[in-house]
Protein backbone atom coordinates (compact mmCIF):
# COMPACT_ATOMS: atom_id res chain seq x y z
CA UNK A 1 0.00 0.00 0.00
CA UNK A 2 1.40 3.01 -0.89
CA UNK A 3 1.31 6.12 1.89
CA UNK A 4 0.62 9.29 1.38
CA UNK A 5 4.10 10.75 3.07
CA UNK A 6 2.37 14.81 3.63
CA UNK A 7 -0.17 12.80 6.13
CA UNK A 8 2.64 9.87 7.96
CA UNK A 9 5.01 13.22 8.39
CA UNK A 10 1.97 15.32 9.73
CA UNK A 11 2.74 15.87 13.77
CA UNK A 12 0.86 14.79 16.73
CA UNK A 13 -1.11 16.68 18.95
CA UNK A 14 -1.05 16.97 22.16
CA UNK A 15 -2.50 18.99 24.64
CA UNK A 16 -3.19 19.59 28.25
CA UNK A 17 -4.62 21.83 30.66
CA UNK A 18 -1.34 22.82 31.60
CA UNK A 19 2.48 20.56 32.00
CA UNK A 20 1.39 17.62 33.31
CA UNK A 21 0.56 16.41 29.74
CA UNK A 22 4.31 16.22 29.38
CA UNK A 23 4.74 13.29 30.63
CA UNK A 24 2.69 11.84 28.17
CA UNK A 25 4.32 13.56 25.22
CA UNK A 26 7.46 12.18 27.28
CA UNK A 27 6.08 8.45 26.61
CA UNK A 28 5.69 9.35 22.74
CA UNK A 29 8.91 10.54 22.30
CA UNK A 30 10.26 7.34 23.85
CA UNK A 31 7.88 4.86 21.98
CA UNK A 32 7.64 6.69 18.93
CA UNK A 33 11.32 8.79 17.95
CA UNK A 34 10.18 9.24 14.65
CA UNK A 35 6.95 11.21 15.61
CA UNK A 36 6.99 15.13 15.39
CA UNK A 37 4.89 16.28 18.77
CA UNK A 38 3.08 20.00 18.62
CA UNK A 39 2.46 20.27 22.21
CA UNK A 40 -0.63 22.75 24.07
CA UNK A 41 -0.49 23.37 27.46
CA UNK A 42 -3.71 25.58 28.63
CA UNK A 43 -0.92 27.58 31.13
CA UNK A 44 -3.72 30.53 30.88
CA UNK A 45 -7.05 28.32 32.58
CA UNK A 46 -5.00 25.95 34.23
CA UNK A 47 -6.13 23.86 36.29
CA UNK A 48 -9.48 22.28 34.80
CA UNK A 49 -10.12 19.98 37.86
CA UNK A 50 -12.38 22.69 39.38
CA UNK A 51 -14.09 23.75 36.38
CA UNK A 52 -17.49 23.01 34.92
CA UNK A 53 -17.97 20.34 32.42
CA UNK A 54 -19.69 23.22 29.43
CA UNK A 55 -16.49 24.85 30.72
CA UNK A 56 -14.44 22.11 29.95
CA UNK A 57 -16.15 21.51 26.46
CA UNK A 58 -15.96 24.56 25.05
CA UNK A 59 -12.18 24.96 26.03
CA UNK A 60 -11.47 21.79 24.33
CA UNK A 61 -13.09 22.80 21.09
CA UNK A 62 -10.77 25.82 21.17
CA UNK A 63 -7.34 23.74 21.49
CA UNK A 64 -8.60 21.61 19.21
CA UNK A 65 -9.16 24.07 16.36
CA UNK A 66 -5.87 25.54 17.20
CA UNK A 67 -4.09 22.17 16.53
CA UNK A 68 -6.04 21.51 13.07
CA UNK A 69 -4.33 25.08 11.96
CA UNK A 70 -0.67 22.62 12.59
CA UNK A 71 -2.51 20.14 10.58
CA UNK A 72 -2.00 17.06 13.37
CA UNK A 73 -2.81 13.77 12.02
CA UNK A 74 -4.22 12.76 15.40
CA UNK A 75 -4.66 13.92 18.97
CA UNK A 76 -3.96 12.79 21.67
CA UNK A 77 -6.08 14.17 24.84
CA UNK A 78 -2.97 14.37 27.74
CA UNK A 79 -5.01 15.55 30.25
CA UNK A 80 -7.45 13.54 32.36
CA UNK A 81 -10.35 16.02 32.97
CA UNK A 82 -10.76 16.75 29.24
CA UNK A 83 -10.69 13.10 28.67
CA UNK A 84 -13.44 12.47 31.55
CA UNK A 85 -15.46 15.11 30.29
CA UNK A 86 -15.25 16.11 26.39
CA UNK A 87 -13.77 13.71 24.24
CA UNK A 88 -16.48 11.92 23.70
CA UNK A 89 -18.60 15.65 22.61
CA UNK A 90 -15.65 15.93 20.48
CA UNK A 91 -14.74 12.94 18.90
CA UNK A 92 -17.92 13.42 16.68
CA UNK A 93 -17.26 16.37 15.32
CA UNK A 94 -13.47 15.23 14.12
CA UNK A 95 -12.11 13.83 11.01
CA UNK A 96 -8.93 12.96 12.97
CA UNK A 97 -7.78 10.31 15.46
CA UNK A 98 -7.94 11.37 19.35
CA UNK A 99 -7.42 9.28 21.94
CA UNK A 100 -7.62 10.45 25.65
CA UNK A 101 -5.85 8.59 28.52
CA UNK A 102 -8.50 7.17 30.38
CA UNK A 103 -9.49 3.97 27.98
CA UNK A 104 -6.01 2.64 27.91
CA UNK A 105 -4.98 2.90 31.57
CA UNK A 106 -8.74 1.64 32.29
CA UNK A 107 -8.37 -0.91 30.08
CA UNK A 108 -4.99 -2.48 31.35
CA UNK A 109 -5.74 -2.09 34.57
CA UNK A 110 -9.24 -3.91 34.30
CA UNK A 111 -7.18 -6.89 32.60
CA UNK A 112 -4.46 -7.15 34.89
CA UNK A 113 -6.37 -7.07 38.03
CA UNK A 114 -6.25 -10.31 39.98
CA UNK A 115 -8.67 -10.02 42.81
CA UNK A 116 -10.58 -7.41 40.78
CA UNK A 117 -10.04 -4.85 43.01
CA UNK A 118 -8.98 -1.34 41.37
CA UNK A 119 -7.89 1.76 42.62
CA UNK A 120 -8.04 5.48 40.83
CA UNK A 121 -6.54 8.58 42.11
CA UNK A 122 -6.71 11.76 40.55
CA UNK A 123 -8.50 15.42 40.47
CA UNK A 124 -11.43 15.91 42.16
CA UNK A 125 -13.68 16.17 38.71
CA UNK A 126 -11.48 13.12 37.07
CA UNK A 127 -12.99 11.14 40.17
CA UNK A 128 -16.45 12.70 40.56
CA UNK A 129 -16.64 11.84 36.87
CA UNK A 130 -16.55 8.07 37.43
CA UNK A 131 -15.24 7.63 33.89
CA UNK A 132 -12.41 5.11 35.11
CA UNK A 133 -15.04 3.02 36.62
CA UNK A 134 -17.52 2.95 33.28
CA UNK A 135 -14.33 2.03 31.30
CA UNK A 136 -13.03 -0.62 33.95
CA UNK A 137 -16.84 -2.34 33.95
CA UNK A 138 -16.97 -2.52 30.12
CA UNK A 139 -13.82 -4.59 30.49
CA UNK A 140 -14.54 -6.28 33.83
CA UNK A 141 -18.14 -6.30 34.46
CA UNK A 142 -16.74 -7.73 38.13
CA UNK A 143 -14.24 -5.08 39.10
CA UNK A 144 -14.82 -3.14 41.90
CA UNK A 145 -13.25 0.24 41.55
CA UNK A 146 -11.93 3.01 44.59
CA UNK A 147 -11.66 6.71 43.60
CA UNK A 148 -9.91 8.96 45.76
CA UNK A 149 -8.71 12.41 45.00
CA UNK A 150 -5.46 14.03 45.73
CA UNK A 151 -6.09 17.25 45.22
CA UNK A 152 -2.35 18.14 47.02
CA UNK A 153 -0.05 16.37 44.17
CA UNK A 154 -0.39 18.65 41.64
CA UNK A 155 0.84 21.31 43.66
CA UNK A 156 3.32 19.58 46.03
CA UNK A 157 5.02 18.31 42.33
CA UNK A 158 4.83 22.04 40.76
CA UNK A 159 6.61 22.82 43.83
CA UNK A 160 9.62 20.25 42.87
CA UNK A 161 8.55 18.24 45.96
CA UNK A 162 8.43 14.66 44.55
CA UNK A 163 10.82 13.02 47.18
CA UNK A 164 9.92 14.70 50.03
CA UNK A 165 9.01 13.51 54.13
CA UNK A 166 5.84 16.48 53.33
CA UNK A 167 4.55 14.53 50.23
CA UNK A 168 5.33 11.40 51.45
CA UNK A 169 2.70 12.12 54.26
CA UNK A 170 0.12 13.58 52.36
CA UNK A 171 0.38 10.62 50.05
CA UNK A 172 -0.20 8.35 53.39
CA UNK A 173 -2.87 10.63 54.41
CA UNK A 174 -4.51 9.79 50.78
CA UNK A 175 -3.98 6.48 50.16
CA UNK A 176 -3.86 4.16 53.63
CA UNK A 177 -7.34 3.94 52.94
CA UNK A 178 -7.23 2.94 49.72
CA UNK A 179 -5.06 0.64 50.76
CA UNK A 180 -7.26 -0.37 53.17
CA UNK A 181 -9.91 -1.85 50.42
CA UNK A 182 -7.93 -4.80 49.33
CA UNK A 183 -6.74 -3.09 45.97
CA UNK A 184 -4.17 -4.63 43.82
CA UNK A 185 -4.11 -2.72 41.48
CA UNK A 186 -3.87 1.35 41.22
CA UNK A 187 -4.62 3.79 38.17
CA UNK A 188 -2.56 6.82 38.36
CA UNK A 189 -5.25 9.25 36.81
CA UNK A 190 -3.48 12.51 36.96
CA UNK A 191 -1.01 13.52 34.52
CA UNK A 192 1.49 14.94 36.81
CA UNK A 193 1.37 11.57 38.79
CA UNK A 194 3.76 9.30 37.37
CA UNK A 195 6.37 12.16 38.39
CA UNK A 196 5.26 10.52 41.92
CA UNK A 197 5.07 7.02 41.12
CA UNK A 198 8.33 6.04 43.36
CA UNK A 199 6.67 7.56 45.99
CA UNK A 200 3.00 6.20 45.67
CA UNK A 201 4.61 2.79 45.17
CA UNK A 202 6.24 3.08 48.56
CA UNK A 203 3.00 3.98 49.87
CA UNK A 204 1.23 0.82 48.87
CA UNK A 205 3.84 -1.52 48.79
CA UNK A 206 4.96 -4.44 46.46
CA UNK A 207 1.26 -5.90 46.53
CA UNK A 208 -0.15 -2.51 44.11
CA UNK A 209 0.50 -2.46 40.67
CA UNK A 210 0.83 0.60 39.73
CA UNK A 211 -0.90 1.38 36.21
CA UNK A 212 0.71 4.49 34.57
CA UNK A 213 -1.71 5.72 31.92
CA UNK A 214 0.50 8.29 30.28
CA UNK A 215 2.78 4.89 28.83
CA UNK A 216 -0.37 2.64 28.04
CA UNK A 217 -1.87 5.49 25.84
CA UNK A 218 1.74 6.02 24.00
CA UNK A 219 1.37 2.42 23.51
CA UNK A 220 -2.06 2.48 22.22
CA UNK A 221 -1.23 5.50 19.67
CA UNK A 222 1.39 3.89 18.73
CA UNK A 223 -1.03 0.51 17.50
CA UNK A 224 -3.85 3.28 16.14
CA UNK A 225 -1.38 4.77 13.88
CA UNK A 226 0.07 1.36 12.61
CA UNK A 227 -3.37 0.35 12.27
CA UNK A 228 -4.41 3.63 10.11
CA UNK A 229 -1.43 3.67 8.23
CA UNK A 230 -0.41 6.89 10.05
CA UNK A 231 3.09 5.93 11.14
CA UNK A 232 5.59 8.20 10.53
CA UNK A 233 8.50 6.02 8.91
CA UNK A 234 11.52 8.12 7.68
CA UNK A 235 14.01 7.87 10.28
CA UNK A 236 17.25 8.93 11.72
CA UNK A 237 16.17 13.00 10.99
CA UNK A 238 15.79 14.96 14.40
CA UNK A 239 12.44 15.79 14.65
CA UNK A 240 11.37 19.43 15.95
CA UNK A 241 9.21 18.99 18.62
CA UNK A 242 7.02 22.22 18.92
CA UNK A 243 5.48 23.92 21.79
CA UNK A 244 2.31 25.84 22.85
CA UNK A 245 0.72 27.40 25.74
CA UNK A 246 -1.99 30.46 26.35
CA UNK A 247 0.29 32.08 29.01
CA UNK A 248 3.36 32.32 30.88
CA UNK A 249 5.78 30.52 28.45
CA UNK A 250 9.16 30.57 31.17
CA UNK A 251 7.58 28.92 33.87
CA UNK A 252 6.14 26.33 31.40
CA UNK A 253 9.69 26.00 30.10
CA UNK A 254 11.35 25.37 33.07
CA UNK A 255 8.98 22.49 33.87
CA UNK A 256 9.23 21.18 30.63
CA UNK A 257 12.86 21.12 30.99
CA UNK A 258 13.01 19.43 34.42
CA UNK A 259 10.96 16.71 32.74
CA UNK A 260 12.02 16.20 29.11
CA UNK A 261 15.08 14.31 27.89
CA UNK A 262 16.28 17.42 26.67
CA UNK A 263 15.95 20.96 26.34
CA UNK A 264 12.52 23.23 25.37
CA UNK A 265 14.11 26.28 24.25
CA UNK A 266 11.41 28.26 22.95
CA UNK A 267 7.75 28.41 23.36
CA UNK A 268 5.25 29.96 21.79
CA UNK A 269 2.26 32.18 23.24
CA UNK A 270 -1.08 31.44 21.53
CA UNK A 271 -4.37 33.16 22.20
CA UNK A 272 -6.51 30.58 22.59
CA UNK A 273 -9.85 32.17 23.38
CA UNK A 274 -9.64 33.74 19.54
CA UNK A 275 -9.85 29.63 18.18
CA UNK B 1 -24.74 67.89 53.42
CA UNK B 2 -27.49 66.28 52.25
CA UNK B 3 -26.61 63.13 50.55
CA UNK B 4 -27.77 61.30 47.43
CA UNK B 5 -29.03 58.02 48.98
CA UNK B 6 -29.27 56.04 45.76
CA UNK B 7 -25.82 56.63 45.64
CA UNK B 8 -24.81 55.81 49.32
CA UNK B 9 -27.45 52.79 49.01
CA UNK B 10 -25.58 51.53 46.46
CA UNK B 11 -23.44 48.63 47.00
CA UNK B 12 -19.82 47.90 47.47
CA UNK B 13 -18.22 45.73 44.61
CA UNK B 14 -15.55 43.06 45.74
CA UNK B 15 -13.88 40.57 43.55
CA UNK B 16 -10.64 37.89 43.53
CA UNK B 17 -9.76 35.53 41.15
CA UNK B 18 -11.97 32.94 43.54
CA UNK B 19 -12.72 32.13 46.97
CA UNK B 20 -10.12 33.90 48.92
CA UNK B 21 -11.46 37.40 48.69
CA UNK B 22 -14.46 36.51 50.57
CA UNK B 23 -11.61 36.82 54.08
CA UNK B 24 -11.75 40.69 52.86
CA UNK B 25 -15.83 40.91 52.08
CA UNK B 26 -15.90 38.87 55.90
CA UNK B 27 -14.35 41.95 57.11
CA UNK B 28 -16.22 44.80 55.28
CA UNK B 29 -19.30 42.82 57.00
CA UNK B 30 -18.02 42.70 59.86
CA UNK B 31 -16.66 46.86 60.03
CA UNK B 32 -19.64 48.04 58.14
CA UNK B 33 -22.80 45.81 58.91
CA UNK B 34 -25.05 48.94 57.03
CA UNK B 35 -23.19 48.01 53.19
CA UNK B 36 -24.32 45.68 50.64
CA UNK B 37 -21.71 43.60 48.99
CA UNK B 38 -21.66 42.45 45.55
CA UNK B 39 -19.00 39.54 45.21
CA UNK B 40 -17.39 38.43 42.18
CA UNK B 41 -15.17 35.91 42.47
CA UNK B 42 -12.92 34.40 39.18
CA UNK B 43 -13.71 30.82 39.90
CA UNK B 44 -13.54 29.94 35.91
CA UNK B 45 -9.94 31.39 35.75
CA UNK B 46 -8.32 30.96 39.35
CA UNK B 47 -5.64 30.78 40.02
CA UNK B 48 -3.97 34.33 38.88
CA UNK B 49 -0.80 33.76 40.39
CA UNK B 50 0.71 32.08 38.03
CA UNK B 51 -0.72 34.28 35.20
CA UNK B 52 1.09 37.12 33.07
CA UNK B 53 0.59 40.64 34.03
CA UNK B 54 -1.56 41.53 30.24
CA UNK B 55 -3.56 38.79 31.11
CA UNK B 56 -4.34 39.58 34.49
CA UNK B 57 -5.22 43.23 33.57
CA UNK B 58 -7.59 41.83 30.80
CA UNK B 59 -9.67 39.47 33.54
CA UNK B 60 -9.24 43.24 35.50
CA UNK B 61 -11.09 44.67 33.45
CA UNK B 62 -13.66 42.38 31.85
CA UNK B 63 -14.34 41.86 35.86
CA UNK B 64 -14.61 45.81 36.80
CA UNK B 65 -16.94 45.78 33.93
CA UNK B 66 -19.13 43.42 35.23
CA UNK B 67 -19.39 44.95 38.45
CA UNK B 68 -20.78 47.94 37.09
CA UNK B 69 -23.57 46.64 35.68
CA UNK B 70 -23.95 46.35 39.52
CA UNK B 71 -23.79 50.23 39.94
CA UNK B 72 -21.44 49.76 42.50
CA UNK B 73 -20.72 52.83 44.39
CA UNK B 74 -17.07 51.73 45.33
CA UNK B 75 -14.77 48.61 43.82
CA UNK B 76 -12.50 46.64 46.99
CA UNK B 77 -9.77 44.07 44.43
CA UNK B 78 -9.47 41.97 47.41
CA UNK B 79 -6.86 40.18 45.50
CA UNK B 80 -3.47 40.25 45.97
CA UNK B 81 -2.04 39.45 42.53
CA UNK B 82 -4.56 41.86 40.79
CA UNK B 83 -3.94 44.44 43.43
CA UNK B 84 -0.05 44.24 42.19
CA UNK B 85 -0.42 43.91 38.45
CA UNK B 86 -3.24 45.66 37.45
CA UNK B 87 -4.79 47.83 40.11
CA UNK B 88 -2.98 50.78 38.63
CA UNK B 89 -3.62 50.25 35.18
CA UNK B 90 -7.45 50.19 35.91
CA UNK B 91 -7.21 53.49 38.29
CA UNK B 92 -7.01 55.75 35.64
CA UNK B 93 -10.06 54.31 33.39
CA UNK B 94 -12.26 54.87 36.34
CA UNK B 95 -14.72 57.23 37.40
CA UNK B 96 -16.06 55.49 41.20
CA UNK B 97 -13.57 54.72 43.99
CA UNK B 98 -10.83 51.74 43.63
CA UNK B 99 -8.49 50.20 46.82
CA UNK B 100 -6.33 46.64 46.70
CA UNK B 101 -5.52 44.75 49.69
CA UNK B 102 -2.06 45.43 49.02
CA UNK B 103 -1.13 48.87 50.53
CA UNK B 104 -3.67 49.00 53.40
CA UNK B 105 -1.34 46.02 54.67
CA UNK B 106 1.86 47.69 53.49
CA UNK B 107 1.22 51.11 55.46
CA UNK B 108 0.15 49.52 58.65
CA UNK B 109 3.24 47.02 58.57
CA UNK B 110 5.32 50.18 57.45
CA UNK B 111 4.73 52.12 60.57
CA UNK B 112 4.35 49.39 63.67
CA UNK B 113 7.64 47.32 62.74
CA UNK B 114 10.28 48.37 65.62
CA UNK B 115 13.73 46.84 63.58
CA UNK B 116 12.19 48.06 60.34
CA UNK B 117 12.78 44.41 58.90
CA UNK B 118 9.37 43.21 57.31
CA UNK B 119 8.17 39.86 55.92
CA UNK B 120 5.79 39.05 53.32
CA UNK B 121 4.52 35.64 52.36
CA UNK B 122 2.08 35.52 49.31
CA UNK B 123 1.46 33.62 45.78
CA UNK B 124 4.84 33.69 43.78
CA UNK B 125 3.59 36.63 41.32
CA UNK B 126 2.63 38.90 44.34
CA UNK B 127 6.49 38.07 45.60
CA UNK B 128 7.59 38.70 42.47
CA UNK B 129 5.93 41.76 41.35
CA UNK B 130 7.41 43.25 44.95
CA UNK B 131 5.36 46.02 44.88
CA UNK B 132 4.93 45.38 48.94
CA UNK B 133 8.44 46.36 49.28
CA UNK B 134 7.29 49.18 46.67
CA UNK B 135 4.75 50.37 48.85
CA UNK B 136 6.68 49.40 52.28
CA UNK B 137 9.41 51.72 51.69
CA UNK B 138 7.16 54.70 50.49
CA UNK B 139 5.71 54.50 53.86
CA UNK B 140 9.29 53.61 55.76
CA UNK B 141 12.31 54.08 53.50
CA UNK B 142 14.55 52.71 55.94
CA UNK B 143 12.79 49.23 56.27
CA UNK B 144 14.06 45.79 54.86
CA UNK B 145 11.60 43.66 53.14
CA UNK B 146 12.04 39.96 52.62
CA UNK B 147 9.71 38.05 50.51
CA UNK B 148 8.45 34.34 50.44
CA UNK B 149 6.41 32.62 47.94
CA UNK B 150 4.61 29.92 49.78
CA UNK B 151 2.42 28.07 46.66
CA UNK B 152 1.48 24.82 48.95
CA UNK B 153 -0.75 27.11 51.54
CA UNK B 154 -3.44 28.01 49.04
CA UNK B 155 -4.22 24.55 48.26
CA UNK B 156 -4.03 23.45 51.64
CA UNK B 157 -6.38 25.85 52.59
CA UNK B 158 -8.73 24.66 49.82
CA UNK B 159 -8.23 20.76 51.29
CA UNK B 160 -9.62 22.46 54.60
CA UNK B 161 -6.10 21.32 56.39
CA UNK B 162 -5.87 24.59 57.76
CA UNK B 163 -5.07 22.97 61.15
CA UNK B 164 -2.87 20.27 60.36
CA UNK B 165 0.18 18.46 61.28
CA UNK B 166 1.11 18.52 57.28
CA UNK B 167 0.47 22.24 57.16
CA UNK B 168 2.33 22.81 59.73
CA UNK B 169 5.51 21.58 58.81
CA UNK B 170 4.64 23.05 55.33
CA UNK B 171 4.42 26.63 57.04
CA UNK B 172 7.70 25.47 59.28
CA UNK B 173 9.83 24.71 56.12
CA UNK B 174 8.52 28.07 54.52
CA UNK B 175 8.80 30.06 57.03
CA UNK B 176 12.04 28.72 59.16
CA UNK B 177 13.89 31.01 56.45
CA UNK B 178 12.30 34.19 57.00
CA UNK B 179 12.51 33.66 61.01
CA UNK B 180 15.98 33.41 60.84
CA UNK B 181 16.34 36.51 58.97
CA UNK B 182 14.98 38.70 62.33
CA UNK B 183 11.52 40.42 60.87
CA UNK B 184 9.69 41.79 63.49
CA UNK B 185 6.34 41.91 61.30
CA UNK B 186 5.04 39.53 58.97
CA UNK B 187 2.26 40.56 56.18
CA UNK B 188 -0.29 37.65 55.25
CA UNK B 189 -0.11 38.94 51.56
CA UNK B 190 -2.76 36.70 50.18
CA UNK B 191 -6.05 36.47 50.81
CA UNK B 192 -6.54 33.02 51.73
CA UNK B 193 -3.81 33.43 55.03
CA UNK B 194 -5.77 34.85 57.35
CA UNK B 195 -7.43 31.36 57.16
CA UNK B 196 -4.14 30.04 58.34
CA UNK B 197 -3.20 32.94 61.11
CA UNK B 198 -3.10 30.59 64.41
CA UNK B 199 -0.77 27.98 62.28
CA UNK B 200 1.41 30.82 61.25
CA UNK B 201 0.88 32.59 64.73
CA UNK B 202 2.82 29.82 65.95
CA UNK B 203 5.17 29.20 63.77
CA UNK B 204 6.19 32.75 64.17
CA UNK B 205 5.91 33.20 68.00
CA UNK B 206 5.02 35.96 70.16
CA UNK B 207 7.86 38.45 68.98
CA UNK B 208 6.44 38.58 65.20
CA UNK B 209 3.23 40.84 64.83
CA UNK B 210 1.03 39.48 61.96
CA UNK B 211 -0.50 42.27 59.88
CA UNK B 212 -4.11 40.79 57.85
CA UNK B 213 -4.55 43.29 54.89
CA UNK B 214 -7.98 41.96 55.11
CA UNK B 215 -8.62 43.34 58.58
CA UNK B 216 -6.95 46.63 57.43
CA UNK B 217 -8.51 47.14 53.90
CA UNK B 218 -12.03 46.88 55.36
CA UNK B 219 -10.31 49.74 58.10
CA UNK B 220 -9.16 52.09 55.39
CA UNK B 221 -12.38 51.07 52.72
CA UNK B 222 -15.13 52.67 55.59
CA UNK B 223 -12.70 55.30 56.45
CA UNK B 224 -12.80 56.18 52.48
CA UNK B 225 -16.20 56.28 52.27
CA UNK B 226 -16.98 58.38 55.24
CA UNK B 227 -14.51 61.07 53.21
CA UNK B 228 -16.14 60.69 50.03
CA UNK B 229 -20.00 61.06 52.08
CA UNK B 230 -20.49 57.19 50.61
CA UNK B 231 -21.19 55.27 53.54
CA UNK B 232 -24.86 53.90 53.70
CA UNK B 233 -26.38 55.29 57.75
CA UNK B 234 -29.46 53.78 56.91
CA UNK B 235 -29.17 50.98 59.26
CA UNK B 236 -32.16 48.34 60.96
CA UNK B 237 -32.96 46.32 57.55
CA UNK B 238 -30.82 42.70 56.93
CA UNK B 239 -29.20 43.17 53.46
CA UNK B 240 -29.32 40.77 50.53
CA UNK B 241 -25.40 40.17 49.65
CA UNK B 242 -24.57 38.81 46.25
CA UNK B 243 -22.13 36.64 45.03
CA UNK B 244 -21.63 35.94 41.43
CA UNK B 245 -19.30 33.67 40.00
CA UNK B 246 -17.51 32.42 36.36
CA UNK B 247 -17.94 28.65 37.31
CA UNK B 248 -18.33 25.76 39.80
CA UNK B 249 -20.96 28.20 42.13
CA UNK B 250 -21.54 24.81 44.17
CA UNK B 251 -18.36 24.23 45.13
CA UNK B 252 -17.63 28.64 45.83
CA UNK B 253 -20.89 28.07 48.21
CA UNK B 254 -19.43 25.10 50.53
CA UNK B 255 -16.65 27.17 50.74
CA UNK B 256 -18.39 30.06 51.03
CA UNK B 257 -20.44 28.79 54.32
CA UNK B 258 -17.28 27.44 56.01
CA UNK B 259 -15.84 31.16 56.04
CA UNK B 260 -19.02 33.60 56.15
CA UNK B 261 -20.86 34.12 59.56
CA UNK B 262 -24.23 33.00 57.79
CA UNK B 263 -25.45 31.11 54.75
CA UNK B 264 -24.78 31.87 51.06
CA UNK B 265 -27.89 29.90 49.27
CA UNK B 266 -27.17 31.42 46.01
CA UNK B 267 -24.63 32.28 43.94
CA UNK B 268 -24.94 32.79 40.35
CA UNK B 269 -22.67 32.00 37.21
CA UNK B 270 -21.66 35.02 34.86
CA UNK B 271 -19.96 34.51 31.23
CA UNK B 272 -16.89 36.82 32.11
CA UNK B 273 -15.32 36.27 29.11
CA UNK B 274 -18.34 38.49 27.59
CA UNK B 275 -17.69 41.44 29.65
Amino acid sequence: MSKDTSVTKAPIGVFDSGVGGLTVAREIMRQMPNEQIVYFGDTARVPYGSKSKPTIIRYTRQIINFLKTKNVKAIVVACNTVSAYALEEVKAELDIPIIGVVKPGAEVAASITKNGKIGVIGTVATIESKLYNKCIKEHNANASVFGTPCPLFVPLVEEGWVNDTVTFEVATRYLTPLLDTGIDTLILGCTHYPLLRNLIGEVMGDEVTLVNPAYETAAKLKEMLKEKGLENSASGQSIPHEFYVSDAAERFMSFANSILPYDVDTTKLVSIEEY
